[in-house]
């Protein structure tokens, strides 16, 4: 897969200190989603520092950093780029200096019309030192504040105003303040440890620290915690919301819950689906590693056909991997993954993937199975066709490159050089997560999407 | 699992060129061997060049590095220490000048009597820089060849000298010599692309470059290559070998054939026979990431339980991870590994591991299951207690850090607080691998050795 | 010395392009004015890119970075913290996006009221990243553009809102704007290299890069360039302005000249004074190297005392030095500086530094030479004792540090171990630079300053 | 000056420990000998460590680093490549395990026979890892001690077979054993600091560490310390000894002390000589800084023309220096040296460097003078014409490139662009040392050496 998630929020407050250090770990489970810079942001006796930069977290923090960081509240952030480029300078969490003090904000999620408040607020004399949609949520919180008696009052004001997508941790020097939108987009979940708060995008991230599992965020959610009481500043708004389904495909990480759906028993459910709309006769079931590979047991389970591991992913290749040259880019696949002839050889193989983007990737990977003997390779998809962009989030190419918006089923079946393609349809994509208790957004399989997306940009 | 493998190798002779870009392809799929040192030397020209430093393949190789490597031959080497401390003196390829110019060594393997050679050469006047044994094979090879016509006659002559474990590619500024232990304790294969001839410890790095397997080298078998005509310089001896059988359960890469048994099938198997040896009822068949997975499924396969996805393991965590700070040790665990509570609640789990050493980490992952709502815990090692050290090339604990030498079989359970425990039974680890067209070296789960330690290192 | 310049900045439009590299050298010119961050801005087909870091400009840049940024505009900054911390943050030139596009600033100075004008922003909703005085500016220009037809007509309005030191220059995609503040406390100067066009807070950074010297910018005087044509926004004011007269002592480079006055002969000029007035019978003149050399030199012209080399530097300390430990700190100035016996034993020592801030290195020279064998060591210091801090861009420290605020002369003699003392008079001091077309400001002697500071800090 | 010392050495016996930290501040004093690589080895009960790799002293040590190699005894080393290219394999000490243990070795000079030896070793099975003289050395050592009954023995036996320059320092796990070669080439001190005993390149290291000169070793000398008791294992030869001339005119630090001769004195006394030869109306004396400095002076004392300071260094040009791009090359001088408007204009210009060896850097200079206003600029050369090879350890270029050897005096100056040009005589050249105990080696200006180099080099 070749899709990227933008971002993971974190946010401790926990009186026994040393919170950086737990965020730190936070992050550490998050880093999947998002691995160009990552940050933390630490209140000590009221007093803010931060470090943040380009990197994992792994490479960005080391223990001195994280010792002089330490406090008894923080927020932390990891990010791969939609808007903003990879600059240094986009790195969160934002901290800033306003009228009441000191703020730190780590947000995930994108704002539609970005631009448009953007010039607003240049009409008013103000200045823009990244191109991150923080800045702009920072000044929004900042003007609200002058008229708002706190700062989760104004966090709230300020959110009124926005249309997009966010799941927002704000911290000042007393307060933690998470806040999700009103369509419920991005995931936010909270838990405890102790007297220690916890919030995170993911539930993963709350076992890393042994915090216990609450409960989601609702759409359009403020919870404000200080002094390690946690007061609902705005309650979740009574709709079920519209989260990102893809986020159940792809983004998250399988042990992670999101609103009551376990995303490894969505993808089991989506490869039995996958079984069932596209049946085929074969020998073996195997899946693309590692996204692929809950959905392929699915698969495998409902058609009764066996699963097996054809293929074997390189667990070492990092930014630093140096491509093929020219002319033998196609090579770059074989290094990734290894095919087990064992497994393939000789066989009708069902290759599970978790969707198919521009299909460059899937035509080597078919290519690679044939090479190791593989006789036919059915191509499934546990993801519907990209036909449309994503506005709140998620950095899908533009159309021409979605080898679905460009192709016919047969023809990308041909490009591909699949003996049978099939892609998870959208009706059963809803039934995916029967646990969920909440909406989804699926604008970038469908083009529909929950907010009025034209005139939103163009207004 | 907490064992560490030695070392990879890997050579190539390419009349067209580019062979420092292939070793690094190679060492790339090579990796999982060693990854506290690696290094490349290549020859243009008749001209020996090389770079090696402490680090992953990724991080020790820039694009530039490369370019100024290139050449038509290379060797190249990962290595984890196990004689030699972690100094950046000991990467290797050890690369040298002698009576008849310039040679690099890469070398697998371990020699039990390298002290008492150690001593024979000091006593003649030799210094050593290094506290490698690869520097001993070099002043051997040095010394024979004053009395031999060529270099490959005196690496035959050098290594007839010798008692222990080697998988070696020596490269002069006309010749690769690939040379393998005439008890055949660590794998060495060849392969061919175009007419490029590869050597490399695993089939997974011929796969990785693209060269189709041609076959693996005997034991005590050495080939020369020049001008890319292979010869042999010695043939295999006539017994079958003593392969190190945990190559198949731990070391080698599932996608990789060695001495024609598939690693992932011999894994599978050893599911399978664990599952016939210790039977039990229970709901489902997971295992430790990611070494453990495949004898799950042969487990689960064989038992008829389900087969399910327990564990997911952070695949971001580096050497610069920090660790949880004292009296959270135990923590880390939670974020290598994260549990799905879906898959194990209220469930009786059978967990397959690898292998048990010490028995703290299987005691971590057993408590992470229960915390995660398992009802029964059943631990099933796929290999033997270990209850012997490794004299070539493992790095095996002294005996009383290995559990099974320091409990009995219910202690061991105790400790690590499994409802049952299992370990593969020596009858079933010789049966793992049906295809093998070798014998095996078990020594660490028997005390036997193919070669006569205690006269060798009292020699 | 312990003092520490603030800032060096440097800016050019050059139609052949290549201006980031051309401000490179620049900075290389000008790092004596600030070691702690630096950076680069350069405008290509109206597109601003910019690197800046924590680091000096030899360490920050590398080729492709600098190919990277190439085009026909470019600005330079080197930072010694003053306000703000040493944080990477706070690293200049600024870059920004404000209601007309984007702009670069580079600033050397300081703002005594910035606190004040801080706050006043906060109450229309700012937000502030740094802690720079830098951002300040960039708010009153993004204001005052709202209100104003072109940049530099709104960097001229804004400027007016300001009271205290700026050099400044201010980059958009068409021009480029050099200020400096009415009481010119800052040097800037401008020169020309054939069609291209060049500013520089010294005139030895015109000098590196092969620009002929034009002439300094006088108080109060704004520049613009635009397509190559220097047009003059605002004219400087008719008084002579107040430049910073430690530039002379200290700050600035020895080849520069600044205001008309030679920086080399001030102090050379510095030295005849004390020479005259502090007259001593002795047997050699030395200086502390660098800064104190040259008024050592103009000692001993005007004393007839031959002139000695005294004392040796040693040129690789930097930033990484690690410093003796506990107990040992004041060998420290064993490795950083070698006395030269044979200069000094049995001989009456008269010791020229360029001033005194704390006492404590003097009093650790002093002694160096008397252990190297000097009979009488008369210490002599170019300037006159710090009573007052400085509010215009200089790092003093407070007076509870300053010797001279807290020590009668005898008493600082005593603790300084020399045998007799004398600072260059106040008197004196105003005539070192006889060719300067300029006033000055001596706060830092007098406590007396061009502006009224406690109407400015309360108001 | 464009030429380039080999190495510094630094021992340190001290009973009181921190050796590492010593050596480390002695090498700091010493690294104007060799800015390439940098290494300490130390002795804690007996055991050996070290650290050593490619950078300045204070790039390649961290705290850290040097408390993990604390110990009783340690050796130093800086070194700049003669024979041995700047690979990090070359950095020492070399440390090495042979027939009695562990030796480390610092190494200052050339053996010019040095292939002759390393064939003879090889023809003994010996095998080379590094180009550098000093592993010859340890071989030689290593030899001798299976002869030899202890390592002071064994030095002074390998030493005898050897031809060539050496100040060498070798440490085994319990004695510090010092060598100087039998003509004397590379200098060699030793000093006390209570019970410490240090032996260094040049006395300016003593200083540093606030140890008191003892004496130079002389010609052929060896020193062993045991348990602080320093006994002579070799007497100094009778004869004065060969020591490198070209130490006093540039290599060494002024504030040393070499052979009882003060280095700045002898270059003051250059200078004195050379406006004797060199007479010439003239309005200012100044020297090349900072190497010129010390002539400029004498030549201005003498002349009775006032010494000017007409050139600054910029102190921060480093390694990492991005030089001027395709035909700007000559005016990477421009950012080097700043040149003094004030001083030379419309003035007759002497100036004084330390040697001219390919003459493109004074080209360079004189027309930085020209433009800067100097009416005349008459070129005066603190050293004779380079005509000769040195063979004992600095890197002086081929004969091809020596601005000497392929002019005439006249083509020189006009090739210069001087007004006029001299070189100090052979006859002045042996009297700039009155102080000096020894004798000299002048062979680079003579092409007559101390050795007869013929026979040494083609034996």
């Amino acid at each position: 897969m070749e899709l990227h998630e933008e971002c993971g929020v974190f946010g401790v407050y926990d009186p026994a200190g040393d919170c950086a250090r737990t965020a730190y770990y936070g992050l550490y489970a998050l880093q999947h989603r998002g691995q160009e810079t990552c940050g933390i942001a630490a209140i000590n006796n009221r007093e803010l520092s931060f470090h943040k930069d380009v990197g994992l977290v792994g490479e960005v923090f080391r223990p001195q950093i994280l010792d002089e960081l330490n406090g008894t509240m923080a927020v932390g952030h990891v990010r791969y780029s939609t808007t903003g480029g990879t600059r240094r300078e986009n790195a969160q969490p934002l901290t800033l200096k306003y009228v009441k003090g000191t703020l730190a904000l780590a947000h995930n999620g994108n704002l539609p019309h970005a631009d448009e408040l953007r010039t607003r607020f240049e009409y008013q004399g103000a200045i823009f030192q990244t191109t991150s949609d923080s800045e702009l949520i920072a000044y929004a919180i900042a003007q609200a504040r002058l008229r708002c008696p706190s700062v989760e009052e104004a966090v709230c004001q300020a959110l009124k105003g926005l249309r997009g997508a966010w799941s927002l941790i704000v911290m000042s020097p007393r307060k933690l303040v998470a806040a999700r939108d009103l369509w419920g987009f991005r995931p936010l979940c909270m838990g405890r440890r102790g007297e220690a708060v916890v919030f995170a995008s993911e539930s993963c991230a709350l076992d890393a620290v042994g915090a216990k599992f609450e409960r989601d965020l609702g759409p359009g959610e403020i919870v404000a915690v200080e002094d390690g009481a946690v007061r609902t500043v705005q309650k979740p708004a009574g709709a079920k919301g519209h989260l990102c389904i893809f986020e159940y495909i792809y983004f998250a990480r399988p042990d992670s819950t999101i609103c009551g759906q376990s995303v490894h028993q969505a993808r089991r459910l989506a490869g039995r689906f996958l079984a069932k709309e596209h049946p085929v006769e074969a020998d073996v079931v195997i899946g693309v590693p590692d996204s692929g590979l809950d959905a392929a047991m699915g698969c495998a389970e409902e058609s009764g056909i066996p699963y097996g591991v054809g293929l074997v992913k390189n667990r070492y290749i990092g930014r630093t991997f140096i491509t093929p040259g020219q002319g033998h880019r196609e090579e770059a696949v074989r290094i990734k993954l290894g095919a087990l002839k064992h497994c393939v050889e000789g066989k009708r193989v069902v290759l599970v993937d978790d969707s198919i983007v521009r299909g460059t990737t899937s035509r080597q990977i078919v290519s690679l199975l044939r090479e190791a003997g593989a006789r036919e390779v059915h191509l499934r998809s546990s993801a519907p066709p990209f036909v449309s962009p994503c506005w709140f989030g998620t950095d899908i190419p533009d159309n021409d490159q979605l080898i679905a918006c460009q192709h016919s089923g047969e023809d990308i079946r041909k490009q591909i050089g699949a003996d049978s393609l099939g892609f998870l349809s959208l009706k059963s994509l809803h039934k995916i997560a029967p646990d969920a208790a909440c909406g989804f957004c699926d604008g970038c399989f469908t083009g529909k999407y929950p907010l009025n997306i034209i005139d939103l940009v163009h207004s």
